[in-house]
């Protein structure tokens, strides 16, 4: 079984020479210097985290993690509580969003059920790694205790090991959970310092009296439990949840084994600040999709001094970001490794160059 | 043979009906109201171009057409104008990063020498439609007849036309010619009515003294060639190249032919500014793939009311972007197309909806 310690320890430094070599065969490449902008940085930052100059992006997966919050009690979503079991079923069905985007780009989904408040049939195509059905009403006390959120990271951390010995190259996390909006946004002001009103948004789609009373409810959660951004595993239990534990749990495994992680919306962004907040380094591995609708996604990602590569107004979560965007790490791969160099296909290079 | 006024004929507008349906259907598949942002807006406009309400691109196409520029004599580029021929060989290699691109997506690319200076050798990869081995210098007339415009038009809808029968989904219109940024900044000063130095780029490598050249000699272009927007044809003769008229063939042939139309950058735009001036119809069947670094693009896109789907930073021409754009048409197409609605996953939906 994984151990957050250890795990922790375990994430070092991206690998410079394997970065410097792959710039200068981006360099060499059949097209003006830096013409491929984002992508060329993309290519050298994937070199660095695996350590090759040319890597190869074959086994892709995208983990999507589903719990439930028991502050949805206090009225903060559009949807019932029930809607996150329902999903649940609805990818492992194959009929979901994230299933739809992931057969597209060749990615294996992998559906946890980190603590869905509903006992779920056993599936072959679900994990259960439930630390508890639903966290407890954040907006009356902690979400869960701190043995809570330490098992749900280690299990983020463990599944990713489990799933590196199948081969993974890339891992996108994704999220379903209803209430999950109020918990990051909470996660979002102790972290960016900013207060609730500006980085708290409409989740699945709130009217305005809904949205006041999702702030003050958000307010108050901060207010009882007092989370400090020098504590992140305390905030994690304070004001998280289980999927947002696992999948802090994923991304510390997957930088610990060297496998770039992109995250997807806003509740990835949470998950990523606990990431980043119990080790800075993470934030190298990290490779941010898109920039959500929801309106603290901004603050959180330059926070971290992350930039999205999409700006699609979406605001689904599941990993459908996080799809999209594995698949431009895997264009940006692909041409470092499959285009020709000046010399290999004769071409010449500008003057003066 | 192709012919243009009868092609202009036959662009009509979008079908309502389907795209009604299409965000009908939209609406009752299994995630928040809207939350697939513009994936949604862009499923609704293939439902419309292509009359169906669940699109299915399978047939994908990448056009990448080459042409030389005699202006590249004023000394407007950083690369020598072989390079054009030297980039043909290259794409019939499959070197170069539309084929890696292409590949990715599953895209045909189809490489066409519009007008390149230099002898080619026959090759089954290799379309020739050259109209003349390089435009005259625009500097000190006008680049071609209108005669050479018709002609590069028509072969552009010629091509699209060959390429339906083989079955055409979506087609992604790319370019390559040494000295096209060039001709492209004045086509688009043209539309724009913006000076030239406002929408002039570096190009592929251009330092400042260069770049300060390269717009004096498109501000003497535009002063000896007198073009006028009113006169589309007319602006593609004066200050245009032959692969930018033979992209504007694409694209009016595309419409003509309900497919839908990906453009890649600025030299792309520029054929879309002559496409959209010829007939302003043609604008729905247009996507705006990504925006380029290049000075002008964004002024291009205003200008047709057009809005990019990335921003990467990506000024390699060729169809790159193009590609990246038709991989986001097939995501948000197979969205609409498989995912479950809320009936068929046994989902809740949104309270008072």
């Amino acid at each position: 079984m994984a151990n957050l310690e250890e795990t922790l320890k375990k994430i070092t430094g991206l690998d410079t020479g394997a970065m410097a070599k792959a710039k200068a065969r981006q360099d060499e490449l059949t097209k003006p210097l830096g013409s491929l902008g984002r992508l060329e940085q993309l290519s050298i930052q994937i070199a660095g985290i695996k350590g090759e100059v040319t890597p190869k992006l074959k086994h892709k997966a995208v983990i999507t993690m589903a719990g439930d919050h028991g502050v949805v009690a206090q009225g903060v979503s559009a949807y019932p509580q029930d809607v996150t079991a329902q999903m649940v079923h609805n990818f492992i069905q194959g009929g979901a969003g994230i299933n739809v985007l992931a057969r597209l780009i060749g990615a294996r989904v992998i559906v946890v059920d980190m603590g869905v408040a509903a006992k779920l049939e056993p599936n072959p195509l679900l994990l259960s790694r439930k630390v508890a059905p639903g966290t407890a009403d954040m907006s009356i006390g902690p979400a869960m205790s701190i043995a809570q959120a330490i098992q749900a990271l280690e299990a983020g951390i463990d599944i990713v090991e489990q799933e590196s010995k199948k081969g993974l190259d890339i891992v996108g996390a994704g999220d379903m959970g209803i209430g999950n909006t109020t918990a990051s946004s909470a996660i979002c002001s102790v972290f960016s310092t900013e207060c609730a009103e500006k980085i708290t948004g409409r989740g699945t789609g709130l009217n305005d009296s809904q949205l006041a009373h999702k702030i003050e409810i958000i307010e108050k959660a901060l207010a009882v439990n007092k989370p400090s951004a020098k504590q992140p595993l305390e905030v994690l239990a304070k004001v998280g949840g289980f999927e947002i534990g696992g999948l802090a749990g994923v991304m510390l495994g997957a930088a610990a084994h060297r496998v770039p992680v992109v995250i997807d919306g806003f509740i990835s962004g949470a998950a990523a600040l606990i990431a980043t907040g119990l080790c800075p380094r993470m934030k190298d591995y990290i490779i941010a999709s898109h920039l959500s609708v929801e309106a603290g996604h901004r603050v959180m990602l330059k926070h971290m001094g992350l930039k999205p590569l999409l700006d699609l107004d979406l605001r689904l979560g599941e990993g459908t970001g996080a799809a999209l965007g594995i698949f431009l790490a895997e264009a940006a791969t692909r041409i470092l490794s499959e285009m020709a160099t000046f010399s290999e296909a004769g071409v010449s290079e500008a003057e003066g160059k």
